[in-house]
């Protein structure tokens, strides 16, 4: 019978203020618990079903992992999917330390994203264009939030985040700051340089007119039809790729 | 007080079986109901709260609606949101009716989507790039999910479904069809024709193997990073942005 205490504990984590109190949070489901067994970051504890354990054996011993396989239904009951059958960990967050972006480096600012879904895909769109920062508004949703981290597909392991003040950092920022303006130039033939910030800004409210100020350059995605905006996980992706393509 | 039997009907369309039966379905919150009302739509009647009856009382009067109203809690309680402070609309669904792309027309086919947000952010996506044709295989959500509707924000109105069995669809097609694959060329670098179809699978398995025999151009998205896939919808959004580019 798995301990209540444990199982009252690993649910506190889906809350931001117990996960700050012990600076850990919860990983959950079998891809990202491999990305997570294959990062820097330190697992404190990880609950497993048999089955799970069975088949990944071998990078559960070799990482010598503090491990207790429990049912299903144990697992689904701790867990924020409705269902688990596979694994949750409980690991170490990292410290919010300053990051910025050299002068041949993209990264993303965001400015006030509310919705853990959007940010994980972000996360998980930063990885797949090679951007490996993400700087985060003090009201950006928590990175460590259980729908972010299971968004991110296993990305959050790859992608560091720093949360602050964006009108105290924007200031220090020496490298192009690229921001979406309906009068901005097309990002379709527009030469960005070979790095700097793309900032993106609310889901309803886009960016704030105090951070609106810090950019350098004003960009717009091109629209052919009649929506009125583009969700802003799509909006990143589209300029991400327009920033990397060399074509 | 707000009937018991009413909020029964509308709480039931909810469920794909009720829409069915009753041919109706459910518009939820402002913007989507601004966009209704505007649109081709048969409105058969209108829930808004006292407030937002005299805020849009011109174009509710102007196109003669049945109009009731109720106080923000009933319709709170009517609503798939949490929270519903403007209004609810009972709509009628059009036929399933067959359509396909002009030879100088993009149009988009769904293998299998199943998360209605996804389907919503690509309804919109669609919109945004003047694709207002989607054929959807039998599995894939139902369009007049209320999760679906409300994720197109409003982009619902300008889009055009056909539900069917793809494997009958796909051999009657003579336009290219653009499927994602690994093995494909790059998007960045690839002329696509003037129209064509662009296939996009399902969230976790991809493109069914019958379905994909039937890709006449394989694409890819380059990736930069590391992350293992992108989400559906915005994969659909790159590959849109790259189609529509003349540059």
């Amino acid at each position: 019978m798995f301990s209540k205490n444990k199982s009252k504990f690993i649910k506190s984590l889906q809350i931001k203020k117990f996960r700050t109190e012990y600076k850990k949070f919860l990983v959950e489901g079998a891809k990202s618990i491999l990305e997570l067994i294959n990062s820097d970051y330190f697992i404190n504890e990880l609950f497993v079903t048999e089955k799970f354990y069975q088949e990944n054996r071998a990078a559960i011993s070799q990482n010598k992992l503090t491990t207790e396989i429990i049912s299903e239904s144990d697992l689904s009951s701790i867990s924020s999917f409705s269902n688990n059958n596979a694994a949750i960990a409980v690991a170490t967050m990292k410290d919010n330390e300053v990051i910025s972006a050299t002068q041949n480096e993209f990264a993303l600012i965001l400015d006030d994203i509310k919705d853990p879904g959007n940010l994980g895909t972000i996360i998980r769109i930063a990885d797949w264009y090679g951007i490996s920062k993400i700087i985060c508004s003090e009201t950006t949703v928590d990175f460590y939030n259980p729908k972010v981290i299971s968004a991110s597909m296993g990305s959050f392991t790859r992608v560091s985040t720093y949360y602050c003040d964006l009108e105290k950092f924007l200031p220090t920022v020496y490298v192009p700051v690229y921001g979406a303006d309906l009068d901005g130039k097309n990002v379709h033939d527009f030469s960005f340089s070979p790095g700097g910030y793309l900032l993106m800004g609310n889901e309803s409210e886009g960016l704030s007119s105090q951070v609106k100020k810090h950019i350098t350059e004003k960009i717009h995605i091109p629209r052919y039809g009649y929506a009125e905006s583009l969700n802003v996980a799509v909006a990143t992706a589209i300029i991400c790729d327009n920033i990397k393509r060399k074509i």
